[in-house]
């Protein structure tokens, strides 16, 4: 099959790897569909993380299931699945908790000899638990795109919602207009937030994030955006934050929009964050989230998403093929994209 | 009156003060009847932290309303009331949303020109909003004395269990064997918690948290001590974890015995903390807490000890009247009492 490896630095390139085959019961083995490009691939792309040459990349992915394990009940060949950017055996105690990125036999596409999405074909282990189905044909290709999202950026959007503790009326604010950050923006407007507000410097993404439920946008930075929620939230703060960039500045930010009793809900890597802790015990300001259990979340999205309430997928705005997947990259990297869709195969 | 202030580090001494009036319509002056020591007073104690020489201590008190401002509508000369450790306005956003800590114009005790809870007479601001009145009368010595638990270290045991998100049939770690540990083991047991794993080396506090609902002891220390509550836990670990230290060590341990989704509630003032924030990110592990809201706390909790329900006020093992404040102050230094109570006046 042919699938996109790192090669170096700002070097991305198409190779024969060998076809998958299944290994253990519990496996399917799928053909890829729908793929994209993750902000968290800039990172290895930009040689800011280290990466083997010839190793594959990618971990969202729509595809449809070519064959399964002895032990698969609940998929058949044919099926069109999403996967989700990690897999989980679905039986472990972190799995039962809804913890699906903490599997304790679970692991990631792309590590430890696993395929990657950006590809013509993948291992899926534990297909059952992993793989979500999606049921009925002949959805539009808009309604494909939101579904594709759901493998990763509107489910972490969303797990930063729920770790922020959004509730129906809330006050809320997201820092960081990324694709994930526009998939917070959706999620709290989903959940009911009454206003929420989008800190966002680029006017294209100001309007999706007002399409997505954008009450309010803040374009300054630092200091500058604190005192223009302060000012919007006349002194008091966000009811509930989302941090979706990772970012010492990014992160400061966020705690100090957040008012006292607040959670602030981050699923940006940290990198290089200090955490203001003498702040946040004196004004109460939490923080939880992490690495998206998107597994989880996949049933009731997808629900809202084939009723139409929402359409995530307005994320991608460029695509191309996999022999683009070069440029598919590019595109994110000197941020002409918000996220590339890569169309690998067809239905 | 006679008050205890700060002399220098490792002398607490009784001066005259002068008699607290009203100054503002809202104000009430109470006449203390029941006060302690607390082990935050132990940082300026021990010279830890800056405290000025012939500055007011203590915060944390039972009194008598000997007087009100003419806008104090729901209190009266001769009630009987518990003042939580901070003052605040009840009206505030903060205050509204229950973070009565933040509250816009309160403060504390002792500080800003305030009166300390160790002397005989307190000016109260915002008094309607800021004492709780104590229903009925000649209530045990016994009662008296977990009532005046709920000034701070019951209600802070209370916020961390609140915010570690704590439920009914949870299995709950604590760690931290000081009064506000023990309080929290007692707050955890409360709410439901159906296991509650107590992190402490001394016999006598064991006993102490057994009765007030611990299942399980963990005598050891840092790793040995994770080691233990995983292996108590299947390998799991807590579904909730309260930390009640603020030391480094005593953080890491909360965070590592934390199950992937979990929260620590941590009310220990941090230490030369380094949150894990790697760790807890890919474990999805989050921290709540801070200064707690006790005064929001006091009503329920209130309505437990005088039904009988709950009796924190055994964490008092040491008591003294003002004139042997230095000792109370002393026992907890060397650490022969878990908490000092101090009568100051007769109802």
């Amino acid at each position: 099959m042919r699938a996109a490896v790192f090669a170096e630095p700002g070097k991305i390139e198409i190779v024969d790897r060998p076809d998958p085959q299944i290994v253990n019961p519990t496996d399917a083995v799928v053909r890829v569909v729908l793929a994209c490009v993750c902000g968290s691939d800039m990172w290895f792309y930009r040689g800011q993380t280290p990466y083997e040459a010839g190793r594959p990349v990618g971990h969202e992915f729509i595809a449809v299931v070519e064959d399964t394990g002895a032990e698969v009940r609940a998929l058949h060949k044919g099926d069109v699945v999403i996967a989700p950017f990690a897999y989980s055996d679905g039986t472990c105690p972190h799995c039962r908790a809804g913890i699906t990125t903490a599997c304790l036999h679970g692991g990631f596409w792309a590590y430890g000899g696993m395929d990657g999405g950006q590809g013509e074909a993948v291992r899926v282990p534990f297909a059952d638990a992993t793989l979500v189905r999606i049921p009925g044909s002949g959805h539009s290709d808009e309604m494909m795109r939101s579904l594709l999202s759901l493998s990763d950026v509107m489910g972490t959007g969303h797990h930063a919602a729920v770790s922020a503790g959004v509730k129906a009326g809330a006050t809320v604010a997201v820092v960081g207009d990324g694709a994930v950050g526009l998939s917070g923006v959706l999620a709290a407007a989903r959940i009911g937030a009454d206003r929420v507000i989008a800190l966002s410097r680029h006017e294209d993404r100001q309007r999706l994030a007002r399409d997505f439920g954008a009450t309010d946008i803040v374009a300054e930075r630092g200091e500058e955006a604190t005192a223009a929620v302060m000012d919007l939230t006349a002194g008091v703060g966000a009811d509930a934050v989302l941090e979706c960039v990772g970012t010492d500045q990014s992160m400061q930010t966020a705690f100090a929009i957040a008012r006292p009793g607040a959670m602030v809900g981050y699923v940006g890597v940290p990198h290089g964050v200090e955490v203001p802790l003498q702040s946040m015990f004196f004004r109460n300001v939490g923080m939880h989230g992490g690495s998206a259990p998107v597994r989880t979340y996949i049933p009731e999205l997808m629900e809202d998403v084939l009723a139409g309430r929402i359409d995530p997928g307005r994320v991608f705005d460029f695509e191309t093929d996999l022999d683009g997947i070069q440029e598919a990259y590019a595109a994110m990297d000197e941020r002409r994209a918000i996220k590339s869709l890569v169309r690998v195969g067809t239905l």
